[in-house]
C-alpha cells in the first residue's frame, strides 16, 4: 500500500471512523483502524462488535495511489499523528517488517502494525426493508427521543430507542419507565413489512453527532440482528437490542381532566430556578400548583431554603391541580420542543403528565408524577 | 438590610466574590459571602482562609438602599440565584428568623442565613511597601512563571513564586526544582526596604483569573505574613509562604558552549507531534540532536512506533549537541514566549537547557536534561 494524500481530506475521514473505538477496549484489535486502498479509493474502517463505522475517500479525492493494498493500525495515534501534521501533503506507505510510514517534509512516523486478518469482516450490503429520512428529520427523532431512554443496563431493552413502522408510520419511542418521549413520522413511501426494532441509543446518539451537513438524506437498512446507516460516503451499522419494547400508546392516556397552556421559556427558566433547591438524591423534586391563572412552582430544602415562581397559564376549564414531579425530567421534555408554547395535560396528582407541542402534534411525552404524601 | 438592585450588577461582583470560596471547604461558614451594606455602597466578601476576596458596589449602582445591615449567606446558592435570575430589578431583604427574601415580578426565594459574627473578619488595611504595575505586566508575570512552580506540597515554598525587590528592580521566579521560569520587571518607583517573599502560585493564578479588563493598574500591598492585591473595586489578599525560595540567579549559568536560534512555532508543532510517542510516567522524553543547520527531534515508544522530526535552525558555531529532556517542560516553556524566534543556550548534554526569547531579554527558562544512558 502507497499513497499520497492531503492531510484535512483524511483527516476528515478518520474524525468518523475514530467514532467507532472506544478507549475503554482492552482487546488491541478493537482499537484499530483498517485501511484498504482499492481501484475505487480508500476504504477506513472501525469496530468494536457493537458498532462499526466505515468512511470511504473517492480516489479522485487521492493525489496519488502507487499500490494497492490493506493494513490496520492503532486508531488513536495515527489519528493523532494526522491531526497534529499540517495541512499538507502526507505520504503513506507500507513498509517492511509489517510497518506504517506517514511522511512529509518534515516529519517521518513510523507506527507498527496489526495483523489485517485479525480485524473483524464487517459485513455490509444493502437490505430489502430500507426506509429513507432527511438527515434533519433523523437528527431530530434522535434529539427528541433519545433523552428519555434508561442508562441502567438491568433493563437492556430501556437502553435502546424503539422503531415501529406500519406501511408509512414510524413510530419512535424511548421510555426509562418513568418518562416516556414519542415521535410519529409521515414515510414517504410505504415498508411492505411491519418492523419493530430495538437500537441502542448510545450508538444512535454517536451516529447522529456524525451528522454535520444536514442537507440530504440518511438511509436505514433494517436486518434481522442490526441496522445500517449510511449517507453521503459513511455507513454505520449498530447492533440490535433483543426483547419486546413496551407498547407506549397503552400509556398515553386519550383523554385528560384538565390542561394548561404555558410559555415554553418562562416554563424552563422557573424550573430551572426551583431545581436550585431540589437534589439529585431526593429525585429532583418540585411541586406545581395551579390557582386560576397562575401555575405556582415550589421547591425546598429544609436547611437551605425555599423558592416560589409564578407564571401566567391558560387553563382548559375550572379544574385545579397539584402534582410533583422531577424538574430534571420537565426540564429534558422541554429541551426536546421547538415551539414557543406547550401544552400540559392532567387527569389528577397520581397520573401521568402528557407534555404537547402546540406546534408538533406528532411529539408527545409523558413524565410519571412522585408521590409526595 | 434592604435594598434594590439591577441583577447584571449583582452577578458581576458575585462572579468576582465566589472565586474566594473552595467547593472542597468543610467549614459551612468559609462557603459563604458575606452582604455589608453601608451609606457609601454593598462590600461582598468571601474567605477560606488561605484568599479573601472583597468586590465594592458603590451606593450609585444600587437602585435603592432602604435599611443597611449585614448578612452572611451560603455563596454557592445566593450565586446560583443571582446567576439564574433575568437581568431585571432584585429586590432583597433581611427578614424575621435570619433569613434572606429575595424577590422579582415572578421568583421569591428564601435563604437561610449564617451568624454574621461567625464570619472571619478581614483586616483590609494599605501597607507601606506598596508596588503598582500595569494589569497587562501583572498578568504577563504569572502566566510566564506560574506553570513552573511544583505541585507537591511536600515541598512548600517551591508551590508559590517568588517576588524579589531590589530598589526599582523587580524579579519574580518560579521552579519545581526540574525547570526555572524568572521574569525581571523594572519598576517605576524604588521601593525602600528589600522585598523577599513566597506567594502561593494557585492564589496568583485565581487573582489574575479575576483581572478581565486589561487597562489599569494593579496594587500589591505587600505585608509580613499577606499580600494585599487591588484594582477597581475589587480586593483580593492572600497568604505568603513561609521559607526560602532556591536563588535562581545562582541556577542560571552565564556563558554556554553553543546556542541555536529556531522558530517558535515550527519547534512547538515538532514537539507536539514528538510527544505522542512519549508518556508521562516515562517523563515525557525526546531528543534532540543538530547536524550542521538542523536539529532532529526523535522519540519512541517500541511497542508502538517511532517518529523524527527536522527543524532548520542557526548555530553560534561548529559545536553540536546530542541531548534528551521532557517534551511537556519545554512545551510549557515555549507557550510562555511571545516572540517567533527563540534562541536555546547549551553546556553539554547533562546541563541545564536555558531558554531566550528574542524580543524579551527580561524572561530566562531553564530546563534540566534527562540522562538517558
Amino acid at each position: 500500500m502507497k499513497f499520497s494524500i492531503k492531510q484535512n481530506i483524511l483527516l476528515e475521514n478518520l474524525n468518523h471512523v475514530i467514532k467507532g473505538i472506544s478507549s475503554k477496549n482492552l482487546i488491541p484489535i478493537l482499537n484499530c483502524i483498517k485501511f484498504e486502498l482499492t481501484t475505487d479509493g480508500l476504504y477506513l474502517s472501525s469496530t468494536d462488535n457493537d458498532i462499526s463505522i466505515q468512511a470511504f475517500i473517492e480516489k479522485e479525492e487521492i493525489d496519488e495511489i502507487e499500490t494497492l493494498g490493506e493494513i490496520v493500525v492503532s486508531g488513536r495515534y495515527i489519528y493523532e499523528i494526522i491531526k497534529k501534521l499540517p495541512n499538507e501533503l502526507i505520504n503513506i506507505e507500507e513498509i517492511i517488517d509489517n510497518k506504517l510510514d506517514i511522511r512529509t517534509t518534515s516529519s517521518n512516523f513510523t507506527l507498527n502494525c496489526n495483523i489485517v486478518s485479525e480485524f473483524p469482516n464487517i459485513d455490509i450490503r444493502n437490505s430489502d426493508n430500507t426506509i429513507i429520512l432527511d438527515k434533519i428529520v433523523f437528527k431530530n427523532i434522535i434529539r427528541q427521543t433519545s433523552f428519555a431512554s434508561s442508562q441502567q443496563e438491568s433493563r437492556p431493552t430501556l437502553t435502546g430507542i424503539n422503531f415501529k413502522i406500519n406501511k408509512n408510520k414510524l413510530e419512535v419511542g424511548a421510555t426509562d419507565s418513568f418518562r416516556v418521549s414519542k415521535k410519529i413520522i409521515e414515510l414517504e413511501q410505504e415498508i411492505k413489512n411491519d418492523i419493530n426494532i430495538i437500537i441502542p441509543t448510545r450508538n444512535l446518539n454517536e451516529f447522529s453527532k456524525l451528522i454535520i451537513d444536514d442537507e440530504g438524506k440518511v438511509e436505514l437498512h433494517i436486518f434481522d440482528n442490526k441496522i445500517m446507516f449510511k449517507f453521503d460516503n459513511l455507513i454505520m451499522i449498530s447492533r440490535l437490542i433483543n426483547g419486546e419494547f413496551p407498547d407506549l400508546s397503552k400509556l398515553i392516556p386519550e383523554k385528560f381532566n384538565m390542561s394548561m397552556k404555558l410559555d415554553i421559556h418562562q416554563f424552563y427558566s422557573s424550573l430551572d430556578r426551583a431545581s436550585l433547591f431540589t437534589s439529585e438524591s431526593d429525585k429532583n423534586i418540585i411541586s406545581l400548583e395551579s390557582k386560576k391563572n397562575l401555575a405556582i412552582i415550589t421547591s425546598n430544602i429544609p436547611e437551605i431554603g425555599h423558592v416560589e415562581e409564578k407564571i401566567e397559564i391558560e387553563k382548559s376549564n375550572q379544574e385545579d391541580i397539584n402534582i410533583s414531579f422531577s424538574s430534571k425530567y420537565m426540564m429534558d421534555a422541554l429541551r426536546a420542543i421547538d415551539s414557543d408554547q406547550i401544552e400540559l395535560q392532567f387527569n389528577g396528582e397520581l397520573k401521568p403528565i402528557i407534555i404537547r407541542s402546540s406546534e408538533d402534534e406528532n411529539l408527545i411525552q409523558l413524565i410519571v408524577p412522585i408521590r409526595t404524601s
